[in-house]
């Protein structure tokens, strides 16, 4: 697909229509969704958040939506408040529904574009080793990450977080029931020189007891400059991104910074899932 | 129309713009419309609720809003809140102007639609036997149903409403001028048998003098499993949508149960709302 | 543009995909670059304001959307509240950024529209005398004009405005610095002869130090019949809409009305900034 955007997009999805039912706001998947269909030839209707979706106002169940939707389009894309409602929509779709994320439950194609940052940046998927760094209990695309990557072999995880934010003990136990090394460390500078990939993501103040708690350990997990010298020449630092803060702006210019690209090789992987989903229905 | 859908629609409306102007949000209609345009390989530009209309806030008359609008698109489909705004918007229009809806008034694309659902399920659209059920008072696409149905000879509409809702005078007094015959029945155990056609509408608990007298009548104008079963084989049930309750899930499966395929066909009649204001503008 | 318009647009822009980020609603703006990017035959995709924009809200800053957004699509159209936004915006995109307006700074697009619409109603940008009527002070439309049309020679600005709103002195220096002549006068009356273009603005309520004020004024800024009478044969009246009241509705009839004309300049003077922007990019 990356080759199909540098000679311009397709017309393969040509006839097709793809909804994205934004129950919730997710401008940025939404936009590269949109893309994605658009890059292929195909067209897109939207809803850009529940507050306008006036017939769930009205009390209309999501698989009455669902069943109402599926028969004007081709193709729906989700995003919904509540863990489930994919599964619940797809139970009752008459056309293919994907998910972009559903409550604190999963969202599989930023998973999928995780990992296809990794093969794409490192050239493999096997025998990394991975810091996970900042908030890993809420921090929904760190588990996907966990689940995917735990199918190769050779995996190291070295978990960077708060003790108020540590990995969810389930999802510990899966990396570890797949042969994945799991590994504690206290701050960014005792990762940044072993990783492969650092995988950053946001600390939330509201997750701590209290503001000095807060105050207190922050800085352990801001990377910066000294924290990019300290690292490989071939490492990389991957980021689900918005960033409030984490990465200090001048870490941008250093090749080693792949959050950027990361979020456009959203295009390409969702292309594939597009299409892949229209031409298999 | 149809047969232009399951050909993957057509590029005849290929260099057309339509603008979706929805100054109260009604996604339902409004992911109808675009679809209908798409398909008909014409683009769309949309709005989606009237907070967003800047200009509007700002002080701007609906007649200026349409006299700007009209200058970019070649067709605009409009919902309002206002009884009579889409008459108003076509009178200064240099482009056709389609009502999706203005406030209490018409819907006539869902009249069109549901004129078609029964033609298109029952083979005609005379000698029919029809229970209108529910909200019958404020329930426009009632209204609408009735006027156009009752063109059509050997009508005969079976009301079965809460005396809090009846159907209007004004609109019972136009069905009698027509030759249809009107006639009240208390419960939709009562029409189940005798109709080609159950029109089952929601009944809104903020219609009634009192929650007690809510509880005590809702039961009698809910289709479940037993009123299914008591229908005629080639009966069908129908329902503007969003329901809320008054249609038991269960009763999906059943072939009679229309609601979602009338839903559908919303996409090809507006199609063909579309085609013949564009070709003949 | 008008040319490719009256053919029923071009494919020029096809495989080209235009975001357009409002990060404050302006729905003719929007509706009207949208326009152009679908008469070219390109592609677009949207966010109607901030409120939804939700990687804002988690913090990001502008940099940070502009910098993904840029890596999805060929174009960013940008409306935002803060002055310098667009510049800001540019100085990190991949592709061309057109400003939408930023805030109380400048709002190109509709400044060319305004210059495309005297050279187009008038034969001329040249030997002009302009009155400038209403809120001159916060009128940003009103600056961005006089800084393009000071570019012209023979240029007589007639400045008819409330004591409250007068011309800034640094857009008057700027006029006077390019040999334009400045010129105030008290009302409408006294200028309706001898303006070869009327740029009429709305007067705002809260702009005024009492409603007193406000309403021993207002009357001196509305355009009504007499004043059209008044005025040349050959002149016009332009506005950047939306209006509230300073121009009555029985003037729209006359042909100096060129209000309405000039908001439709607006898609064709926007596809020659796309299509510009996209071929030397």
């Amino acid at each position: 697909m990356e080759g199909v955007l540098q000679r311009g997009g397709s017309r393969d999805m040509e006839h097709m229509i793809m909804a994205a039912l934004f129950f919730e706001p997710s401008t940025r998947t939404r936009l590269s969704f949109e893309t994605a269909m658009l890059r292929l030839g195909g067209q897109v209707i939207s809803t850009e958040s529940a507050r306008e979706f006036s017939s769930a106002v009205k009390g209309e169940t999501l698989e009455d939506t669902i069943r109402v939707v599926a028969g004007y389009v081709d193709l729906i894309v989700l995003r919904h408040h509540e863990i489930g409602a994919a599964a619940r929509a797809a139970s009752v779709s008459t056309v293919p529904v994907l998910s972009a994320g559903d409550g604190a439950g999963e969202h599989p194609t930023q998973a999928l574009l995780d990992l296809y940052t990794i093969a794409r940046e490192k050239g493999r998927l096997d025998d990394l080793t991975i810091a996970l760094v900042g908030d890993l209990l809420y921090g929904r695309t760190v588990h996907s990450l966990v689940y995917l990557i735990s199918q190769f072999p050779g995996i190291r995880l070295l978990c960077t977080a708060p003790a108020s934010t540590p990995l969810p003990d389930d999802v510990r136990q899966f990396a570890l029931a797949h042969g994945v090394s799991v590994e504690l460390r206290a701050s960014l500078q005792e990762v940044a020189a072993e990783a492969d990939v650092i995988y950053q993501t946001r600390i939330q103040k509201e997750r701590f007891a209290s503001l000095v708690e807060y105050e207190s350990v922050k800085g352990l997990y801001v990377i910066d400059e000294a924290i990019v010298h300290a690292m490989r020449k071939d490492a990389i630092i991957m980021h689900p991104l918005p960033r409030a803060g984490e990465i200090v702006p001048a870490v941008d210019r250093d090749p080693r910074a792949a959050y950027f690209r990361q979020s456009h090789y959203g295009v390409p992987v969702r292309m594939a899932i597009v299409q892949h989903c229209l031409e298999n229905d």
